[in-house]
C-alpha cells in the first residue's frame, strides 16, 4: 500500500511563493518519486526574477549555517542525496559548500548533484565571486548539470567546435574531477550536426537541442564515455526547466545500475520535455497579450508585457504530475552512446 | 493526459526544512489533489518547535506585506482558495488579515479556510495579542478548523457538557458569523458518549475522538446542522496532523455539492487517519530509544529523548501519497447527521 522508501534529499535552493523555479520546481517532482525532501530556502521571493518585479528576503550565510547546524544537532541532517541550486552570494555558497563537504565526509555514498547556477545564454546572474567557490566545490560532486554557458564560465573554453567541446569536458572530468557531467541543451548548430554520428542526427529540419551525458571512465581512449540525444527546441524561454531537469536526474540516478547516468538522464529528459510541451500547449491557449514573444525592447517600453508572458509560461507541474510519475510520458527520449566522441 | 485544474490555493503558513508541519504538511497533499499552491512562508525554521531545539527566522509584517503586494502588482495574487495557519505574532497576522480582507472583497467566491492556530491541550503557543486579531478575522472565513482548546479560547466557554458545546458552537456561528466549523478531535468522555446518538456511538470500548462538522443554516430549530463521526484515538502526539487535516478539508470542499462540509470532512478524516496509522506503524518499527512515550519529566532530564521521539513521529506523507490521492484509503470514515444535536 505504501510506496518504497526512495530515500531523503536535502535540497538547498531558492523559494518563490508563486510559480515553479528552484525548490518549487524540484521538491514536488522528487516527492512524487518517493523522496522525503528537506527543503532549505536560500531566498524567499514573491516570484522569480525574470518578472523583473520581485521582492522578499535572502538568507544570509549565518542563517543558512544555523538552520543546517541545528538540523545536525537534532540528528535530522542525514540525507542520502544532496541537491544544490541557486545560491546568490559567495558567502552563502561558502556556507553551503562547508555543509556539503562535511556531509560527504560522513556519508561516503552521498549522491551530490551540483547545479552550478550562474547564468544563461551569455549573461551571469550571480556575483562574480561565486565562480571560484563553485570551482572549489566541483570535485565533491557526483553529477553536475551546467548549461553550456556555465560550462564556458567554469572551463574558460568557448564552445564553438568539436575540439573545444572535448576540451571543456576534459577540464570538467580531469581538472575538476567531476565523475558525471550533464549538459541538457546545447543548441544544435552546423558544427555540432557535422560532429555528431548519423545515428544521433535528427531527420527533420527544425531547431534541435543536444542533451549530453558524460561519465568519467579510466582506461579508455578518452576521459569519458559519452551518451547523447537530440530533442526538438520549443521556442520561448521557460523558467525553472533546468531546476526541474536537475531534480529529475538526481531522483532517477541509481548508482548501481548499468549505464546509470544515461538511464537517469533519459528519464529526466523525457519528463522535462513532456512538461515543457504541456506548458507550451497551455500558453498557446492564452489571450494574445499573455503570449507575446520575448522582445527586450518592447518589454522595456511596457514592463507588463514581460510579466504577462512570464505568468503564462510557469511550468505546469501540477497538471502534469502524471508525466512526472511516469504514467503519461507521451514520447520517451533515450540517450544513446556516442561511440566516436573522443576519436579525431 | 493532464489532470483537470483544481484551482489555486494561497497558503500562508510556517516552513520547516525537516519534517511535515505547516506548509510542509499542507502543500504536497493539495498539489496531489491538483491545486497550484502559492506558498508564503511565515517562518523559516529547521524543524518544528516540538523538538525544542529549532532555529531560523520569522518573516515580519513588512516582509509578508511586501511579498503579497508584489504578487498583487504582478497579477499573480489570484487564488480561488485561501489557507492560513500558524502565524506567530499579532503584527504578522494583522498583515495577513488585511490581505485576506482585500482578497475576499475582490473575489466574492473565495473559499477561505482559517485555522486559528493558537495552542493545544490547554497550552497557548502564540502571543496573547494574536487572539483578538483572529476574533476579528473569523467573520471573513468560509471554514474554520480549531481544536477544542482553540474553541474554548475564542468563545470563552469551557466545553464540559452538551450545553457548553452547544453554546460554543452558537457563539462561533452567530457572534463570529462563521458558516462552517470543523472540530476534528474532541476526546470522547462520558458526557459526550451520553450526549451523542447511538448511531454515532462506537461499539468497541477504547479511546475515541469525535470529529464534528457544523454548518450554519437559517430557519432551523438550532443555528446549524451538525454532522459527526468517531475515530479511534492513536496514542502519542503527532505534529502536523491538524495542518494536514485542514489542507485536506479545504482541498475536498466543493461548495456546490450537497452536504458539502461533511463530504469534505469525511474525505479529510479518512485520509488523515490513514496517514496517522501509517506513521504509527512506522514508528513502531523503530528501535526502542526512538519510540519512548511522551513524558515531560524524562524529556527534561534527557532532551535527546524528546528529539528521538519527534523524529520517529514525523508524518509519512511521502510514503502515504497513495492514501492522499485516494487510491489506498484502507478504511473510510463517513460523517453522519446528528439529528437531535440542538434538541434538549
Amino acid at each position: 500500500m505504501s510506496l518504497p522508501d526512495s530515500g531523503r534529499v536535502l535540497s538547498i535552493q531558492s523559494h518563490v511563493s508563486y510559480g515553479y523555479v528552484g525548490g518549487k520546481a524540484a521538491t514536488f517532482p522528487l516527492q512524487l518519486l518517493g523522496y522525503d525532501v528537506d527543503v532549505v530556502n536560500t531566498v524567499n521571493f514573491s516570484n522569480h526574477s525574470g518578472y523583473r518585479r520581485f521582492g522578499g528576503t535572502k538568507a544570509n550565510a549565518t542563517e543558512l549555517t544555523e538552520i543546517l547546524a541545528i538540523m545536525k544537532t537534532n540528528g535530522v541532517l542525514q540525507p542520502s542525496r544532496l541537491l544544490t541550486g541557486f545560491i546568490p552570494g559567495a558567502e552563502a555558497l561558502t556556507a553551503v559548500a562547508n555543509v556539503a563537504r562535511n556531509l560527504i565526509e560522513e556519508t561516503p555514498n552521498l549522491i551530490y548533484l551540483l547545479d552550478p547556477v550562474m547564468g544563461d545564454a551569455g549573461v551571469l546572474y550571480v556575483a562574480a565571486d561565486v565562480i571560484p567557490v563553485y570551482k572549489s566545490l566541483l570535485p565533491k560532486s557526483t553529477i553536475i548539470t551546467p548549461n553550456w554557458f556555465e560550462v564556458e564560465v567554469i572551463t574558460d573554453v568557448k564552445i564553438i567546435d568539436a575540439t573545444s567541446l572535448r576540451q571543456a569536458l576534459t577540464i570538467l572530468h580531469t581538472t575538476y574531477a567531476v565523475p558525471n557531467v550533464v549538459i541538457s541543451s546545447i543548441p544544435v548548430k552546423e558544427w555540432l550536426t557535422e560532429f555528431m554520428p548519423s545515428s544521433l542526427r535528427p531527420d527533420e529540419t527544425s531547431d534541435w537541442l543536444l542533451c549530453l551525458a558524460s561519465s568519467r571512465v579510466d582506461g579508455l581512449s578518452g576521459p569519458s564515455i559519452v551518451y547523447a540525444a537530440c530533442v526538438p527546441f520549443i521556442p520561448g524561454y521557460f523558467s525553472g526547466v533546468g531546476d526541474l531537469f536537475s531534480a529529475l536526474v538526481l531522483g532517477h540516478y541509481s548508482p548501481s545500475a548499468q549505464a546509470a547516468l544515461p538511464a537517469a538522464v533519459s528519464q529526466a529528459l523525457s519528463k522535462t520535455h513532456g512538461i515543457l510541451r504541456l506548458t507550451d500547449a497551455y500558453a498557446s491557449t492564452l489571450p494574445e497579450a499573455d503570449r507575446q514573444p520575448t522582445d527586450d525592447e518592447l518589454d522595456a517600453a511596457d514592463p507588463e508585457r514581460r510579466v504577462r508572458r512570464m505568468r503564462g509560461r510557469e511550468l505546469r507541474l501540477i497538471q502534469g504530475q502524471n508525466i512526472l510519475r511516469g504514467d503519461a510520458v507521451e514520447r520517451s527520449w533515450q540517450l544513446s552512446e556516442w561511440v566516436d566522441f573522443w576519436r579525431d
